[in-house]
């Protein structure tokens, strides 16, 4: 039924966001250092990444750069110029660090092999073409197409370039904002797996009509609901 | 006779170096500001860049990490935290600067329309796609490729994706090191447009064998040329 099963890769199939909150980590004790609370130092940050998006977009280069302007502005330039280069390297460490499968992805995908499987991920092509490789996971895909934003724009824009009928479009991952709700108005289905931590500005609510939409706690659930959602159609 | 003929667009579509060389400009007067020569303050920046391209690749994004770390080590760390979050604003400005076409580019293009046209640029997508966009000049092109380096394994791999003859793909650049060395020596054609302005990365040495190379002054010059080769072949 399904001509494309589409997966998100951050958090849906290796585990990223605790690679930001590390780095949030370093950025706290760096604020904490000029007595800055984590309140603030947390408030500053998450405005500045929002107001950055437009210009620096999604990834690792454009949260260090966020760091390091929040940096400044939290301390109120009490920071040391030092410690802002500190930041800079451990945006650098963030680009090598071990790319780790979320439980029960391989096999998943193992099981799914001979559908036309994709990884459809937004942010840096230099990071996520990085991850695509040293995750081990791309034999598993046909295509990956890695996106500036995922909106719903966004996604029309690929259903038209590929000539894909969205009724046999189906996206997995774990925002509601980027990989569920959009495909949801294209009148394509969605697979939500939550993942225990989410970046504030992924989250949403749930479009009002939900047909199509379905949860499952882990991805190793999803060869099952294929198989039932194929049966029904 | 040419299948593909592709574009490279940082300087040679459109002016991006005297944007780097404004930023370089502010970056300068903040080491000044604390004593640090231009020519040390220069020194540290090119080895900071050239180090951090694994990590940041091409692009402003980078290019700002890389001023931040390199303001930080030239001046021994005596920059403040204000001066180096106007870096990350200065980078911010670059993302929206208007992009300005070189001489004679939009007739050009429109004197190969009919042609199968490409631009091949390497750097953020982010920063190329809204480059592209903002250039006016998209509809002149049937293909856009944003690569992550200009090597002649990325390049081999366009040939290979596309199933293109390099004896019938010709690359027109500004860059020996990125446009015409790794094209070459896939047996492909090469032009090189010189711009006044270079990046110290991107110089490089002719190869000893320079069949398919061509090299003139302004891109208005190309239809002219295409007629000698394509006559000639």
């Amino acid at each position: 039924m399904f001509d494309v099963i589409a997966f998100d890769a951050d958090d849906t199939l290796w585990h990223t966001e605790p690679l930001y909150r590390d780095a949030e980590q370093k950025y706290l004790q760096a604020l904490a250092a000029v007595g800055v609370t984590a309140e603030q130092a947390l408030a500053v940050l998450h405005r500045v990444e929002v107001e950055n998006l437009p210009a620096f977009g999604y990834g690792i280069r454009g949260f260090t750069l966020s760091m390091i302007e929040a940096a400044a502005e939290a301390s109120a330039g009490r920071i040391s110029a030092e410690t802002l280069a500190g930041l800079v390297q451990t945006g650098r460490e963030m680009t090598t660090e071990a790319v780790s499968l979320l439980d029960g992805v391989e096999e998943t995908l193992r099981g799914l092999a001979g559908r036309n499987l994709w990884v459809i991920t937004k942010g840096d092509v230099l990071d996520q073409e990085s991850k695509i490789r040293r995750s081990g996971l791309a034999p598993y895909f046909q295509h990956a197409e890695i996106v500036i934003d995922k909106t719903p724009q966004i996604y029309a824009g690929l259903l038209e370039k590929y000539q894909l009928d969205p009724q046999r479009f189906l996206m997995v991952g774990n925002s509601l904002r980027s990989d569920i709700n959009p495909v949801l108005s294209l009148g394509a289905h969605a697979v939500y797996v939550p993942y225990p931590l989410t970046w504030a500005h992924e989250s949403a609510d749930l479009p009002a009509d939900t047909t199509r939409y379905y949860e499952i706690a882990n991805l190793s659930q999803l060869p099952g609901l294929l198989e039932k959602i194929e049966a029904r159609a």
